[in-house]
Formats: C-alpha cells, structure tokens, sequence
C-alpha cells in the first residue's frame, strides 16, 4: 500500500505505509479519493506543526470500499461502498453526553489530530462511517465531507424555502453552502472578490456580488426593500467579511459563522443590538448533516460534481500543494489513492 | 404643570409646560416618578443632540396615574395606577408586521425621539399603558421599564432554572439581569471592577468577581467544572467585555448582547466558531416582558426596591444630572413628578 507523509517544511514523502488490521469496533477503508482542504494547506504550510505532529498522513475528505471488518461490528460488510465522517469524539465530556459530540471537548478529528486519509487503507472507528448507494460515484463521494459542513451551517441558520441569503466568501465552501442553500428553495448572493471564483459561482447559475465594486450593504438593501436578508454565511474568514456580516440581515436575522478567525476581529455590534441580530457559530457536522449531504451529492441536481476540478494520483501530492501555492484557479482538487 | 428641558450644553431648564388633551386614542398620564437612566445622561451631555432636537423633554421610566382618556379608548380609567412602555412602532414595516414592533425599522422612543416624561403629565397612545396593581408602590413601579429590559434580555438567552449565568457589568441594568436571572432559578455571576457596584451587588445577595483580581475565564472554569456557563449577559459595552463574552460559555452557550457598543469591538470569533457559541442581540421589550416586570417588580421578592438610591423633586433635575457626573454611588434615582 501506498501513503503520503507531511515530513514538515512543506515536504510530502511517499512511502510504503503499513496496512493497520481493525480492531473489534474499526473496519478498513479501500480509499478510493480523497479531497484536499484548506485545512490540509494549512498543514503543509507548518501552520500546524504543533497539532499534527511529524510525519503526518492527511486527508480527512474521503470515499472508498470496506476492505476489512472488525469484529464487534454489524451492518457493515466487505465491499459496501463509504464514505467517513471523520469525527472521534471522548464520549465523556458535557457536549458529548449532551447531543454535541460533534464539538466534543476533547475531539479527535481525524485526518488532522491524527493519520488521514491520503493513503491507500485506512483504518478508522466504525462509528464514523456512512454508506452511500452502491451505483454512486466515488469521485462525488470525496465531497461529502465538505457538503455535510454546508448543510451543518445550512441547518444551524434555520434557513426556510423562500429566503433570502448572503453568503461571504465564494471559495469551496462558500460555494456549497450557496448550492445547498439553493436546495432548502433560498434565494442566494454570493460575495468575493476572486475574478476566477466569481466567474466558477455564475457558471454554477448562483448570483454574485463583487463588494470592491458594489457596496454590499447597499446591494442587500435593494436586494430586499430595505428589510435586509434572512440569513448571511460568513465563509471568508476576512476582517471585511466579519465586519459586514452583521449590516446585511433584517431584524433577528441569522449569521452563520463558518469561517475561521485566528484573530479576534471587530465585529458591528451596535447593528446587531439593534436589530436583535443572532450570530451562531456552526462547526463540522453532525450524524444528519452526513445523511443530507449524501443525498444531495447522490442525486447531484445542484452540480455538486462540477466543484473537482482536478483529480491527480496520490503519488504526485507534492507537486499539487505546491502548484496551489501559486495558482488559485482551482477549487477541489482529489487525489486517487 | 411642571416640566423640565434639556436645552443643549449640559443645561436643564424647569417651565410651566403645557398638558395636553388626549387624542382619541390616547391617555393622559399625571407622572408620579420618572427614573434616570444612562440614556438621559447621554442626552445631558449633548451627545444625542441630532437625534432629540432642542429643546427636549426627557425621560422614560416612568409610573403615574391616568387623569384623561382618549374617546376611543377602552379598558384604561381615570385614576388607574399604570406604566408607560415607551415605544411607538411604525406598524408599516416588517419588523412591526412580523411580532417584531418592539425593533420597529422606525421605532419612535418616546422620551428620546420625543418628548417623555419629565414632566407633571404626559400624554401618549393608549397602547403604550400597561395597569399595574392598585396597591403597588408608585416608586417601585418606576422600575419597571429597567426591569422590563433585564426581562428581555432573560427571555432572549432562553435560560432555564438551574442554569449558571455570567453577567458582566454590574451597573443597574447589571444588577437587574442578574436578579431576573435569579428568579427564573438561575446560579448567578456579575464580574465588575468598580468597588461600589461589587458591593452593591454583594448586598443584594448576588455573587461577585473582579477581573483585574480574578481572570474571569479561570474563574468560570472553576465554577462549571471546565465546562463554561450556559449564558452570559454583556451589559458593560466595554471592549474587553466584548472580548471576553464568547470565553465563558459552553458549548452552544448563549451570549446576549445587552450592551450599546458606540464603536464595531474585537470579538474572539474562533472561540464561537469552536464551541458553536450563539451571539444574541438584545433591545427593550415585548409587551410580555412589561408583563412580567410588573409582576416581579410588584412582588418584590428580589428587592429591586434597593435598587432606588436617591428621590428627588422634579425641579431638581439640573443638580442631580450635575451630581451624577461627579458621584458614581448611586444607583437609579428618581425624580418625583
Ligand atoms: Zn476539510
Ligand atoms: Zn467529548
Ligand atoms: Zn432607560
Ligand atoms: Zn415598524
């Protein structure tokens, strides 16, 4: 079998890797594809260093094929296809015991706290495991991790058929949370800056706004006759972004902060006091969020499939990160294991 | 009749006034007292000017009796005991045509968009009473619009009995949301720096931190066993209280924003994003939470009587805004109509 190791410094070895036997409670992953992230970026660069440790295998975006079972596990067999949610939860703490698991206090995830995905076999807790239908792509399988994100924070906004939502930042994510928003029947703007992602949002039939070139307030305003929208996604993680997000939305409007802020950043909150804004953080996904973004994937009406837009051997990991570090004109990339 | 009037400069001017006859649909009011809260003292200082014209009548905390009544108002008499909740939505916008009038896109808050009731009578819509029990204290009914927004700002957070809550800032509203929160069963923290408001707070049987003695986030781990508060009220409009707001809750802990921030302030959005923290706007009162407050405020069981520091003649007025910018040991004063 084959893996790919961060050696640190922006280095990824291939090696031989060690095929792990499951345990009782674990079953082995043929991994079929396995998508890069920004997280993965992240951890090339070194950001990481301290978290992940070296060597590290990534990947925690993933479809493949049960190759072995462990014992104590049921309603999995060898050859079903998969995909992982690749959360490992204490199952002690006051969220895990809470209906929280997902933002367990002590949580495992998978892919970045320890070895992913980006290797041949993987070998994880069976509880992390969803079936997708056997006729379904193992390419479109890869983005069910990312498109369960978008339907968590879909979910956490309480988005309703009919509304109107601004979503900040048209990369990856912010992408999918425009098309699953589209799929709840919401009427959706994107805002970004990025030539390449504005054009990738207008191919995909989503409308966009370049906020450099229109004020987004303004838009919004007259967007909505002035009442401001149901619900913003704020996806980009910028200063601009995170001062905005609050201006856009009507009374006890929603704001979704999917974005991650290394620093603390200002935030309007006068306009949220007056207008009774909810600011709601949403991290990861749950159980549900999993099963929706299978469907949705599945069924693909809103062009899910159309997010790859480069799919490489896993052997050639070094040379995609560091063409990512240059070119900015590709939005998910998959590598084949 | 009496009245008083800011005429810009920090000058308080006391004049015959002029009652005027009820419309159809309103009521007069003989003000018995008339509460001062942060909002006349920034009117006072002329930072308002724009907003209240010159010259205003300010003031709208208030208790009295009806003395006339509008021909088409039913359901008030003369003679009735009462309160004046001071909002006087549009009823046009989608605030107001949603079960939002309360953050009316056009709320006229009356004693600061209009003239209030600093004055020996005011006259204002019928919808704007509330009767308050015959045999309640017409001082203590002076509270009941500062309490309506500690009741507000409960009902927001959703907080339950048995819960810990954090109220930071330990001012009257402070203090009010900690002892609302007391009555619905809550475990309660007010962290505050200014020795007075500790000890203000101390005698009212309400737990303390000081946080330039104490860090707050430490604290707070210590008391909830790591696992963080369930809600936390920002009543200060500080910036450091900003920063810290989102540090003491748990996982899907609520924050309410009670607090006006006159500037965006840094807010730590890892840490909501982390714990899926919900960041929730707060603002005056429903009709229910004026219910409520008279209900609280006439029981008296959490002695926001003591909250009533000082009663002053009307006529006062000039010496007590004078005395207020110089002595901070006060709490609320009244000033008796
Ligand atoms: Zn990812
Ligand atoms: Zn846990
Ligand atoms: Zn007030
Ligand atoms: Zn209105």
């Amino acid at each position: 079998m084959t893996a790919t190791r961060y050696e640190g410094n922006k280095k990824i070895s291939v090696v031989e890797g060690c095929k792990k036997a499951p345990k009782a409670n674990e079953v082995t992953v043929e991994i079929a594809y396995s998508g890069i992230c920004g997280t993965d970026l992240h951890i090339f660069h070194g950001v990481m260093d301290e978290r992940v440790g070296k060597p590290h295998i990534m990947g925690h975006e993933c479809s493949g094929v049960i190759e072995a079972v462990g014992s104590d596990v049921s309603g999995l067999s060898i050859g079903d296809k998969v995909v992982v949610r690749p959360l490992d939860p204490c199952g002690a703490c006051y969220a895990c015991q809470h209906g929280m698991s997902h933002i367990c206090y002590n949580l495992n995830f998978m892919g970045v706290d320890t070895d992913g995905s980006m290797q041949s076999y993987w070998t994880v807790p069976a509880s992390t495991i969803h079936k997708i239908p056997q006729d379904m792509d193992l390419k479109n399988a890869a983005l069910v991790e990312p498109v369960a994100v978008a339907v968590h924070d879909v979910n956490r906004s309480g988005l309703k058929a009919g509304d109107k939502a601004v979503v900040i930042g048209g990369g990856p994510i912010g992408i999918l949370v425009a098309l699953v928003a589209k799929s709840f029947g919401a009427d959706v703007v994107i805002s970004e800056i990025n030539p390449f992602r504005l054009g990738f949002a207008k191919d995909l039939g989503i409308d966009t706004v370049n906020p450099t070139e229109k004020d987004l307030v303004t838009y919004v305003n007259t967007w909505t006759d002035g009442v401001g929208a149901d619900v913003c996604f704020e996806v980009s993680g910028s200063k601009p972004g995170a001062m905005v997000m609050t201006e856009v939305v009507k009374t006890r409007g929603k704001v979704v902060l999917v974005g991650i802020y290394g620093q603390p950043a200002e935030v309007n909150l006068k306009q949220m006091w007056l207008r009774e804004v909810e600011l709601i953080g949403a991290r990861v996904y749950e159980d549900i969020d999993y099963d929706l973004a299978i469907d949705l994937v599945a069924k693909n009406d809103y062009s899910f499939d159309k997010l790859i837009t480069k799919v490489a051997p896993l052997e050639e990991l070094q040379d995609i990160l560091d063409g990512m570090d240059t070119d900015q004109q590709g939005m998910k990339v998959l590598v084949k294991c």
